[in-house]
């Protein structure tokens, strides 16, 4: 995208910068604001990166995360930049931040509000680091390998390695130019994918083991009950992405995903690979999400809820 | 590379072409052989791909993958063209081929012997593909989507999805090039990696639940003994890649896979992170490979091998 010559200039005339973003951090909102905040520390600003949460663990090798700052009550800044958040209910505590001052806004969620004084909003960027690549470009600050690195994090985790349909030609161009700036690809895999705790591995041999299929293996169903977290010591986050190994099965359309939570509490992933609406599906159950990849809270028993959410995942078949 | 115009004349002079690749096919010789099959045949050669294996069925979406022909006695082609093989060795029954007929030896191995009247071989290339990339663009044969799918298919499996040393600059401006020709990397990850089966699956939980760890979480090891095998209906090829799991552990250096195989033998597989040389462990067991990763194969009883194999693991460390 054309990077707004107005907010090249509003960036270049303020000095006090906080760069905000979303609660629940991943690599593109990570990666994409520590690239912003290395580059205008660069060239003399006096920029934050205020955050809610905690950096995660596998995040803290990209220069600048160490440096992430809480949100506060007292603060100076003249410009606030909201990075890859669809609305500012995603702030969190950082919401505070926004009143009073000149917003800019970029993100890549088509979704997005628009909620800023000027909103870089491209909802064909792969990620919302590739936005900031260009805005750093427009900004005639030269890339240097920790730059880079952190806009390579970003594109790398939200295009699932290359691989989701947000790819372009562009985000090759991206990726290329990064590794010409010093960018090694293999360490930078190496931090961020196999970097797993031992109980989350165990973990994924539970939910495989606890695999069952149905509809002519149409549908894969993985259970994980509240005694197997506690007896490995897994963390309810070590669960993110496990849902993958059953959808990743040659005849499985569907994977169902029951995890066992608080108070009673199941939790729900969907995902298809092809057809089956899988956001229709949780909608049923008071959830909702994408076409391919959904969510649902549910409260009852794991036994009974398994059994109504299969019926439905059945009935989904006869209507595609 | 710069393509020897000699090659581009020798292949715009003959009709009668025969692609070779190696046996026991991975995604970069099947990806560049089809490349230059379709490539070659869309200029009116009478092009034939000849392979002793079967074309694995992860990639048969792939077009001219129906055509491949298994090695005969009779034949009738002027000019062979050899992709992706270091030595002729590697091509089986299809060696053949080669006798008396010019032979152009297209690879991106750094240990080929140069086994050809001309010879491409560029071992900084990421894939063969990227070679044959270049070569169908020497020969003004333009790409279009079916082209674009094989050299593409080629370069994500040989940079394990953009994430191998290998990855260059070129690389990325190779893929973002296949992309505008109508590439959908969505729809290929899927058919590649997507893909696998219910026995593999199972097999990948049972692996992870045999982890072990010693040295202070250094060293990880799986064991898959034969019987699990049979129980699940798994295939010996299952197993390839699992080691992975082990490795990609965040406090693991070396991990270690013993798989028991027929008549008494135990097959051991051994990668390492960022350290430690396991082709120097393997040797000790007869077998090698590169520093970060090796295999051997052993005959004995498995508790006793992994017990021996154990102890040079450890003793690698104190040399590191």
């Amino acid at each position: 995208m054309l990077i707004n010559p107005a907010v090249i200039k509003l960036i270049r005339d303020s000095n006090n910068i906080a760069i905000l973003s979303h609660i629940m951090p991943d690599g593109d909102n990570i990666g994409s604001s520590l690239a912003l905040y290395n580059a205008l520390n660069k060239i003399g600003k006096n920029a934050a990166f205020i955050l809610e949460d905690d950096v995660p663990q596998i995040y803290k090798f990209l220069k600048g995360s160490e440096k992430v700052e809480k949100p506060q009550n007292n603060h100076k800044f003249e410009l606030v930049i909201v990075l890859d958040c669809g609305d500012t209910g995603r702030l969190g505590k950082s919401e505070r931040y926004l009143e009073g001052r000149k917003v800019v806004n970029i993100d890549h969620h088509l979704s997005n509000t628009n909620f800023g004084l000027y909103n870089l909003v491209d909802p064909n960027a792969a990620a919302t680091s590739e936005i900031i690549y260009q805005l750093i470009k427009s900004l005639d600050i030269p890339l240097d390998k920790d730059i880079s690195e952190c806009i390579y994090t970003g594109i790398v985790t939200d295009t699932g390695q290359f691989q989701y349909s947000n790819t372009t030609n562009f985000t090759h161009q991206i990726a290329g130019d990064l590794i010409k700036q010093g960018v090694e690809p293999s360490k930078l895999y190496r931090d961020i994918y196999q970097n797993n705790s031992k109980a989350k591995m165990k973990l994924i041999g539970r939910a495989i083991n606890s695999l069952e299929f149905y509809h002519q293996d149409k549908i894969a169903s993985m259970t994980l009950k509240k005694e197997v977290f506690e007896s490995i010591g897994a963390q309810d986050e070590d669960a993110d992405g496990i849902i993958n190994f059953a959808r990743d099965i040659n005849e499985v359309e569907v994977a169902l995903f029951f995890k066992e939570a608080e108070d009673e509490k199941v939790k729900i992933g969907f995902r298809s690979k092809d057809y089956v609406n899988v956001n229709e599906i949780a909608q049923k159950f008071g959830g909702g999400g994408h076409k391919r990849a959904a969510g649902a809270t549910v409260t009852g028993e794991i036994e009974n809820i398994k059994e109504k959410v299969l019926e439905a995942a059945i009935e989904a078949f006869s209507v595609v």
